[in-house]
Order: structure tokens, then C-alpha cells, then sequence
């Protein structure tokens, strides 16, 4: 039997159970003995935001990620108006929610622009204008780091080293990173790269890197212990980092999905336990 | 009409057009008027070593490559020390080719290991141990860091600053890099790191990232032109660290090599023109 303390710190992301509803999700969180959950806006919406409040206060639960903020590399004023106006209201959202960050995915290449500095430079210069907003409203923004696998398509920001100096041009309260297994496992140095986050991460995000590679890449994440990622030495160097926050299980995975979804919580939890926990202090 | 000058340093690596035999290619290349070929082992061996070295010396063609040695990353030492043996005789038929280098692909994790470091720290260290042998025979090795999306599985080494910093630690004339766009063209500062490689670049391949990623990664490559990556900008960062040598085309895809081979050599001679040759010098 596990204890209330050892999974005190897990948190369940809604898309790794996505056929639950945010109620549902909510449950799940509850009947496991979970302490947290990642709630997407999607879903959210579904249940509108002031009943998705109260359904998670009332939980208990924390909200260890609200996913997601970003988008930001359009090249066309109007689109970029559009994703600064969606944003502020996501930084509204996990105001509401008091989530421990907002997760800002920066967005792929427009199609057909081959300049992928370019990119990365509206995304750095969106996440500035952000700021102010967010700070009023005590919302850590939380910038995620992708595989280079969606650098084209989904996320121009590609390692933890690269976050990290958007990062720090802002005050620690403001903006910091959000590190995820899948994402970071193979950076050169990241142990390193973690040390250097210190405070900055604010949230814990794992999944596998499984192969071969599902073949929609969207969904080619993998269950903890399923792949080639060393939890307990990537964990032991998040934990000497000073992370202290909840670990949230993501994993967008068709097979996954295509499961009971209590049962996939029940084999997260085996998994977290077993690779992960021992290792976060 | 294209004039040979313009095609003097193109030269067509023999995965690209995976149905022809080594005779076939020579002749494709010269047909086409191409500068070099990128010889794979496998279809040399299919002709045989000494018959293969009069044939491209009769063509005038230069050997742009070998592919490729590496896959140093078992830990079993009888893998090992197999996977060394194989490397010698790669180094070898480099050597009889006058090929400008050994392409050295890491290899991947070996099945059920999860310690990237270590494999990583294999794999430099049976580079290591090949550079005299390597060094003797006047060969080059070329590290080929590869893109993260193979770090579990073919390459551990991900990044060419990684790579620079293995090649680092020998003679520039023992030890260079290979740069190819689809391993390397999502990496942060990468135009500072070939800035920083100059005359450790011994091979430029090309290639594109095309999305949606086709399901065998494998076969994920694309044409110059038909993805993301911006080849004018590149190809000027290569050309202003140095590289005056030839530029290799290697792109491993099914609709291709489903396609007439003569008919791709004419589609890889055109994007050349358009989005490579005139940013060389």
C-alpha cells in the first residue's frame, strides 16, 4: 500500500488520460491519492472556468501546471495580437487557479518562413510583453524547452540552455522553465544546465522516449520505464536543483489513451514510485 | 546549362539513390556532372574493394566520404572490440578511396542501458583509440553528431558542439566533424559552432526536415527546398568557417528512392543551384 506522503508530490496532467473530462480527471486525481493535477484549458472551457475552480479547490488538488500559454512566433501582426490577447487570458486562468505556472510552448516556423531565429526572437520578445501582466497577477510564466524534433512545427525553443537565457532576463518570481523528460533527456550537459535552473523550474514534467518512434510524432511519448530515459538520474539532478514542487505525469500516447484510464493512473503510480519518488530528495 | 565549375563540388552520396550498385552511381555522377561521390561499404562490397577504386579513379571523381564506421557504443567488450576491427578495416578502404573522410555515426544506446553519459564517454573513447591507426594511414575521421531524435538508438552524440568537443582533443588533421543541415539545423548558436570548428569541418551534407515527419524516421529526410531549413544561411555560415571542400547530398527517404534515380540526380543538381552553390564562397 502506498501512502498519502509518497504521492503527495504526483500530479496527473490531463492528457494523459484525455478521455476524462475535467471532472472526471479531478476524480481520478482524488481516488489515487494524488496531490495535484495539470489541467488543460480545452477542458477547462468545457466546464467552464469558475466550476473548474471550485471542482479543484474542493478537491484539494493543487494545480501543478495550467497548459497551455504560447504560440507566439507568428510573423503576422494580427496573428501575434490574437496569441497576446489568448495568453493574457490563460495568465487570467491560472491566476484563478493559483497554478504553479503557466506553460508557454513558444510555437513552430510559419509556413513557409525558413528563419528560425527570427522565430525564436518574437517568441523571446512575446514573453517580455507578457510580463508585466503576469506579474500583476502573481502568475510564474513557465517556458518549455522542446525536443528539436517539433522545432519546426511546435516549438522553436530547444534546450534548457536556451530557455534558461530567455529566462533570466527576468526576475525569478516573473518567468522560469518548465523541464520535461522527453524534451531534455539527451542535451549535452543539462545536469549542469539544471543546476544553473536552480529556482527557476517550476514544474516537473516526465514521460519516456520510447522507440521506434510512434509514427505521429504528436503522440511519441512513452510511460515511465517503457523507454530510454534514466528517471532516477535525471530526478536526483532535478531534486539537487532545489525542485521542490509536484511531478506531473504527461504522456500523449494513442495506446495510452485507448486504455481505462484508471488503470493507466494505476500504472503511472507503480512507475513514479519505483523510478521517481525515491529520488526526489 | 549548368557549366561543370558550378557543379564541381557537388557531390552524390549513394544513399540518396539507394537502388543504384556503386557502378551505377559513378556513372549517374558523371552522367550528371558531378565532382564526388559518398561511398557506402556495403555497396562496395558488393563490387569489391579493389574493383571500386579503379572504377571512381576512371570516373575522376573525388570520394567526398566513406559511410560510414562508428557504433562504438556497445558495452559488451567482444561487441567492442568487433565494432574496433570493423572501424580498422573502414579506415583502410578510406584510405584506398582517398576518401576526404571516415564518417563515424556514435551509435545508440545498447538495448535495456539508459546511461547516455557512459555511451557517450564510450564513444569518444574508441575514437580514441582509432585516431593512430587512423593517423598512419592518413585518414580522417569525421564525428557526425546527429540529430536528438536518434539519440536513443543510433547516435548519442546530439549537437556539434559536442562533437567539436571530442574532435578537439586531436590533431585537426586526425580528427574533424561532419556537418549535415538535418542533424544540426535546430541547434542553438550553431552558427557559432561552425564558426568555432572552421577547418575541423571535413564533410557538409545536406538535406531537409520535412513535416509531417515520415513515420520511419529512419526515412525522415527530405529534399533541399521541400522543409524548414533555411540552406542559404547555413551554407554561408560553412562557407565563412573555412570549408572549401565538396558538398554531399544524402538524404534517406522512400518516395525517393521510389523514384527514376537519374530523376533525383537532376532534382538534387537543380535545388543545388538554387539554394546551396551560389553561397559556397
Amino acid at each position: 500500500m502506498t501512502t498519502g506522503a509518497e504521492l503527495s508530490r504526483l500530479s496527473l496532467n490531463q492528457r494523459t488520460t484525455a478521455s476524462w473530462s475535467l471532472p472526471e480527471a479531478i476524480q481520478g486525481c482524488v481516488d489515487a491519492g494524488l496531490g495535484a493535477i495539470g489541467i488543460w484549458r480545452e477542458q477547462l472551457a468545457e466546464v467552464g472556468f469558475d466550476e473548474g475552480c471550485r471542482l479543484v479547490a474542493d478537491a484539494g488538488l493543487r494545480v501543478s501546471s495550467l497548459c497551455r500559454g504560447g504560440f507566439f512566433t507568428a510573423a503576422d501582426p494580427a496573428e501575434a495580437q490574437a496569441a497576446e490577447a489568448s495568453n493574457r487570458e490563460a495568465i487570467d486562468e491560472a491566476a484563478g487557479l493559483s497554478a504553479a505556472t503557466l506553460v508557454l510552448v513558444a510555437g513552430g516556423l510559419p509556413t513557409g518562413d525558413r528563419d528560425l531565429q527570427a522565430a525564436r526572437d518574437r517568441a523571446a520578445s512575446a514573453i517580455e510583453r507578457l510580463v508585466p501582466y503576469a506579474h500583476e497577477r502573481g502568475v510564474t510564466l513557465g517556458i518549455e524547452p522542446m525536443n528539436p524534433i517539433y522545432a519546426a512545427d511546435r516549438g522553436v525553443i530547444s534546450t534548457l540552455g536556451q530557455a534558461l537565457d530567455i529566462a533570466e532576463r527576468f526576475d525569478t518570481a516573473d518567468v522560469g522553465v518548465v523541464v520535461d523528460t522527453f524534451h531534455l533527456w539527451w542535451e549535452p550537459g543539462v545536469a549542469d544546465q539544471l543546476q544553473r535552473a536552480g529556482e527557476r523550474i517550476v514544474s516537473y514534467q516526465i514521460c519516456d522516449w520510447i522507440t521506434p518512434l510512434p509514427a505521429d510524432t504528436l503522440l511519441a511519448r512513452g510511460m515511465m520505464g517503457d523507454g530510454h530515459i534514466d528517471f532516477p538520474t535525471f530526478t536526483t539532478s532535478v531534486a539537487a536543483a532545489g525542485y521542490g514542487g509536484d511531478v506531473e505525469v504527461e504522456i500523449f500516447n494513442a495506446d495510452l489513451w485507448a486504455a481505462p484510464p484508471a488503470s493507466v493512473v494505476d500504472t503511472m503510480v507503480e512507475r513514479y514510485l519505483r523510478l521517481v519518488q525515491p529520488y526526489l530528495t
